[in-house]
């Protein structure tokens, strides 16, 4: 008998109706001769209603109190998921995350996974019954509930299939799998029926949302298969995997884009050792992450610095830069909020040159002009005007041919 | 440092605000130099909220899911009180049942409390915490969520204040304190300073609604003084207690009614031993509660039977009665919806003969006619036209003088 690892997402329990049908899904893969253990979060819009009783009561919540308050959601969702198998006659029993052994660390809101101990799970799963964990949740060494942060549920559903060994861990979501680019930008975006964990991190790093990037990195160390999935509908999803075939290698991928992101450019900087430490380890400090760097070689050992963040984090890093660029006696600086990324991602694209050209041209072509550029393994990104992303996708998702994809 | 034990009902943690005027209340306790562990209910309707969503996916919701289920309301309840109460600057903590030790019997909805384990209670009261402990629940051995049912939140109180060996348990709630009867009716109603615990029990049961019966007996078995009071106003409240005054005996403490009442009546039954006997029996064999019951002698061996049920009872009541009539031979049954209760009650009464004669002299002179009466040690109640409940209360409010109470 196999062991399936189901999850649903908040926006397929989000009321009795859509719970029922939930319950329907799971009854079914019962029913094929599965066991099943599935994780359900919070019915559509209970996590942020919990956060605004809380704000009404603080400006700033206790964080191990905001656990947890913000348990309860999904606790509420996998009881009311057990009832409606029941009522469909199936056996089944929900746990919280405590129930369920999932011990973390004790940082409140953002606790990482420490050890699943399974052992009622499999408990319950040996007296028949279809078992309903509450995500997002855990228990720390006080035995209090912590939360996992963002991406919680599918991190607890990945860690649950890797703890119980199970054949594969399902992400039923709202959307149908992973594009090849945003189909609200890209009408022609298709589906991928398989892509390999590096590249489902770019794609979920650049703004697909489709799965949080920490449960791929779980799922990649362990070399759990993920299928993401649509809970509406009963379509294949995408396979994300590490056997990706030879033919899947050397092609571009998909197309991923951000306009989360604010540029700023530190001109006439000196250019002696220490300076770009003292500026990025001074941001680092007030927890904002930069993203691409890029420093303009300069004749007279004067340079420009150019870095990218989040756009939300440009005020604050602002009141950092403003001081430090007269300390460091910089020329001058600049910030821009009007930017975005957008980025092509596949398996062994920087070892493949005519990727690189074929993306600027295409670019070019639209009268895109790039302001920066950065690259990993498997992707490359510009950084280029806000206003143009949208053309720049769907330029880029022709020039690959990725409609054929 | 005096410990107390605070509790809040539903209605006084609503919302925001109202849960702000709670955290203001217990700052003030604790700043007065107490140790203070409060119990909290479910905000507002919540209960009723989560109900309708357990219908929504099962036509009769598991029992062990409902208690995780409903236990959600107090959890998000205290986590709020606590951070509310940081928010004013106070160390608290939140607790769950389980965290609180409350270890109960199996019996999902209706769980009893087994025994406490203050532990953690005692720890965080240590570290200078303000103890919130989410009421109506507790844990049974399986380590499942288990609640307590009608009036959890006073019981969790109650026994929490015996476990901690606490000075006194308060129960604040949204009215100001036991009555002499209920004010909606009577105007004159004058609020007690004090009344005894069995006094209280019979106020309760007969309709005051103020403190669950459950808990006024538990606080009674260890002698624990319970203060009602009002938690929107800084007003004394009723202290109920086993030390009353030798003035307070002897005398009518308050007016209680019920209109949730009807009336079977059996009548020409053969006067045989063992008929009661099957009919109460076949009536407790289908829940259902019988309260008073008065057998008219007769000549010629027949008699009539006449009893007092919940009139929600009445329509299952009547399917039993209808064979078993006929079955024991009984000439006739009828059944009226239409009658209530009004009930004096004071220590001592039974023994004092004035009273029963008082209270029927009041009665007659109003036209009211008495269609049963039932006494107990600190109780005379007499069943009339349901129409008539709120005339004999005023009635026996003034012949008994409790406008001076």
């Amino acid at each position: 008998m196999a062991l399936v690892v189901q999850k649903y997402g908040g926006s397929s329990v989000a009321d009795g109706e859509k719970i029922m049908n939930v319950a329907r899904r799971i009854a079914r893969t019962s029913q094929d001769g599965n066991r099943v253990v599935t994780v359900v979060s919070a019915m559509g819009d209970t996590t942020d209603e919990l956060l605004e009783l809380a704000y009404n009561v603080s400006d700033s919540p206790s964080s191990r109190e905001l656990d947890v308050l913000l348990s309860t959601g999904e606790i509420v969702s996998s009881t009311l998921l057990a009832m409606a198998l029941k009522s469909l006659g199936e056996q089944s029993i929900s746990l919280t995350g405590a129930q369920a052994g999932i011990r973390t660390d004790n940082s409140y809101s953002r606790a990482r996974i420490m050890n699943i101990d399974p052992k009622r799970i499999i408990k319950e799963l040996e007296k028949g019954n279809i078992v309903i964990v509450a995500g997002f949740q855990g228990i720390n060494d006080d035995m209090d509930t912590t939360t996992l942060g963002r991406g919680g549920s599918d991190t607890t559903a990945v860690a649950l299939a890797i703890s119980l060994k199970a054949e594969k861990c399902e992400i039923y979501t709202d959307v149908q799998g992973v594009y090849t680019a945003d189909p609200r930008i890209v009408s022609q975006a298709v589906k991928l029926d398989e892509i390999g964990y590096e590249e489902m991190l770019e794609m979920s790093t650049y703004g697909a949302k489709v799965m949080h990037p920490r449960a791929v990195e779980l799922g990649q160390i362990y070399g759990v298969p993920i299928l993401v999935a649509s809970s509406f509908m009963d379509k294949p999803g995408t396979l994300i995997h590490g056997g990706i075939s030879m033919e899947g290698r050397n092609k571009v991928t998909g197309i991923a884009h951000d306009l989360n992101v604010a540029k700023i450019t530190i001109l006439g900087v000196p250019d002696k050792p220490g300076i770009a430490a003292a500026i990025f380890e001074r941001l680092a400090g007030a927890g904002i992450s930069v993203d691409t760097i890029v420093q303009n070689a300069s004749t007279e050992n004067i340079t420009d610095l150019t870095f990218t963040i989040a756009k939300s984090d440009l005020g604050p890093a602002m009141e950092i830069v403003k001081p430090l660029a007269a300390e460091i006696g910089a020329r001058d600086f600049v910030s821009d909020s009007g930017v975005g990324k957008v980025s092509i991602i596949g398996t062994g694209i920087q070892n493949t040159p005519g990727f690189a050209a074929k993306m600027f041209t295409a670019l070019s072509r639209e009268s895109i002009n790039i302001m920066l550029i950065s690259t990993s393994e498997i992707r490359i990104t510009c950084i280029i005007k806000e206003d143009r992303v949208k053309d720049a996708i769907r330029a880029l998702h022709k020039a690959f041919e990725l409609e054929q994809a």
